[in-house]
């Protein structure tokens, strides 16, 4: 049971973001830059990221609704996404997205703990300055998010298959306040 | 020495933010929302529970500018805000205020760390809804900009004086575009 009232029935995040919609506003905003930016790092590697440090911080809401957005990204290739969440550097990825997510790691532990070493090797697999500051926001983002579904302790859907309806929307019509609101998508 | 090349001299969040403006925006936007509302928790606590998950996170740059604005909204009481830094239970602060640090703390290890003891506590303490929800946002924020500032590893000013001037001009002006772009805030 959530620990306020929410006043609504959504799920994980969004029941928190249609409850108080002034920090929603801000929040979907990062979530849309950060994560639909294909510079660099392409959509489905800020999804694995994203999805990685929620794997780490325990926060099944996080992990489950950014691996299947990575899904659709890659095909419906959810084996990929198993993969990197369980152990990405036996994964069919990029030696570069090895490199980031080992930065992301880091920064889920601490911001401390991302040393010179992490760094370099990143930058020797071909990470730009860009790409090295967008995993280190995108992991520190997500340790706010996994805190904000988990430390209100929101609803968890527990039926896997929601998980790639929401995905299916937000890969359509991205991170903007069709998430939180209480109107259907349909509607808009 | 910065893990990239900000090319720019900014200290902590600053460099970052001048860095990548896209970011800088919604990051923004939620300090002003978060922090300097006063609705149930006033500007004075809403920066001290940012500073205290700043402490908890050995995040020395956030942890001093967060108390020096506190520290201006507590009319220049330092030594409570160095209290509650170092040991809340025993500083001269309200019930309530003692109650959303103890969830605050809880938040800045795991979302999952709070239990039902914390909420049904800060709630006996007077604490609304609203102020759980954005104790809980406050605290996973700067769970946020803490990885964000040293995970980049950040330049972090050591000169104790900086920190109340800046803290001036975010108390004065908001935390507004002006904190990240490179024209001094005299000027706008």
């Amino acid at each position: 049971m959530p620990h306020i009232d929410f006043k609504n029935d959504f799920p994980g995040i969004r029941s928190a973001m249609a409850y108080r919609p002034e920090t929603a506003k801000p929040l979907s905003d990062l979530a849309e830059i950060l994560l639909r930016d294909s510079i660099g790092i392409s959509k489905a590697e800020r999804e694995l990221i994203g999805m990685y440090v929620s794997h780490l911080n325990d926060c099944f809401y996080c992990d489950h609704s950014h691996g299947e957005i990575a899904c659709i990204y890659l095909n419906g290739n959810r084996g990929l996404v198993e993969q990197v969440r369980k152990d990405y550097n036996n994964a069919d990825i990029s030696d570069k997205l090895k490199g980031l997510l080992a930065i992301a790691a880091k920064v889920q532990q601490s911001g401390k703990d991302v040393s010179a070493k992490e760094i370099e090797n990143a930058k020797k697999q071909g990470a730009s300055d860009r790409d090295i500051h967008d995993t280190v926001l995108i992991a520190a983002a997500f340790c706010m998010y996994n805190r904000y579904v988990d430390g209100l302790a929101t609803t968890t859907p527990t039926e896997m298959t929601s998980y790639p309806l929401r995905a299916k929307q937000i890969v359509e019509q991205g991170y903007g306040s069709h998430i939180y609101n209480n109107q259907p998508v349909e509607n808009r």
